[in-house]
């Protein structure tokens, strides 16, 4: 997976999350995801097919997945329940659709499956590819942090 | 999601299995996955696209992963490694891929993406799609249950 692919999920998040949920994210350092240790509470998934195959996703703290989806519905939640899973498969959705918009723009044309959610305390996520490391990008928020992770690469 | 298109999904399961593993699964009964408590300990996630778009997925407990994946592999493993995350993957690549191409047979073309592996404790997966239900059938082994969920929708 080239560097320059790593811009447009980074912008692509930070737009969804400021129009969605009124939140500026902190963008910490791309970096290549090593091992399995970063462990997420609720996770969107979304299958990446087209130019190149694979897959990226979205994982949430629970307390940032809860406040996220606060100010995206205006309600309150205290637990990951189905309309929390179902707003973070919506920004997973969103985060992907605009991402690849702007790869479009850059002569790549990527189409993407329907998201889905993982719920469990501290679970990982292997993406796999034909290639290529898998991208991190961190983000902190106030009410904790969340990640983006994306792979993929052509087809043999 | 048609019940003819759960028949495919349940004979590519009981045939990569016993082609791949040794293993003859005993299939339970297939049916509407009504809420979220089927926690496994590992998953493999694929989305379709094509005709319909959706996903599907196959969870083990741990017992039944480590079991399946020592007679994929002839080695024997004592914890949810990248190995066995691996050999998960390529399990539900193969089943997606069997029940796709009898799908195809009845006259329905479906793509699929690569598929992501979900590692932890006790985790759920919520699929999402246009409409119609989660299909979820069960497996039994000597080593634990395992189960295959599917669902996917016309795009509107």
């Amino acid at each position: 997976m080239k560097a320059d692919f790593i811009n447009p999920f980074l912008k692509a998040t930070v737009k969804v999350l400021s129009t969605m949920a009124s939140m500026t994210p902190k963008a910490g350092k791309p970096g290549i995801k090593e091992d399995e240790t970063s462990k997420g509470d609720i996770t969107g998934i979304i299958g990446i097919t087209g130019e190149m195959e694979g897959s990226m996703s979205v994982s949430f703290s629970e307390s940032c997945a809860l406040a996220v989806v606060k100010n995206m519905t205006g309600e309150e939640f205290t637990e990951l329940s189905d309309e929390v899973a179902d707003a973070v498969g919506e920004l997973t959705n969103m985060i992907s659709g605009d991402a690849r918009s702007q790869l479009q723009q850059m002569g790549h044309n990527f189409t993407a499956a329907i998201p889905t959610i993982i719920r469990g305390k501290n679970h990982s996520v292997k993406h796999i590819a034909n290639g290529g490391p898998t991208i991190f990008i961190p983000f902190q928020t106030e009410n904790g942090n969340f990640w983006v992770e994306a792979r993929f690469a052509p087809l043999i």
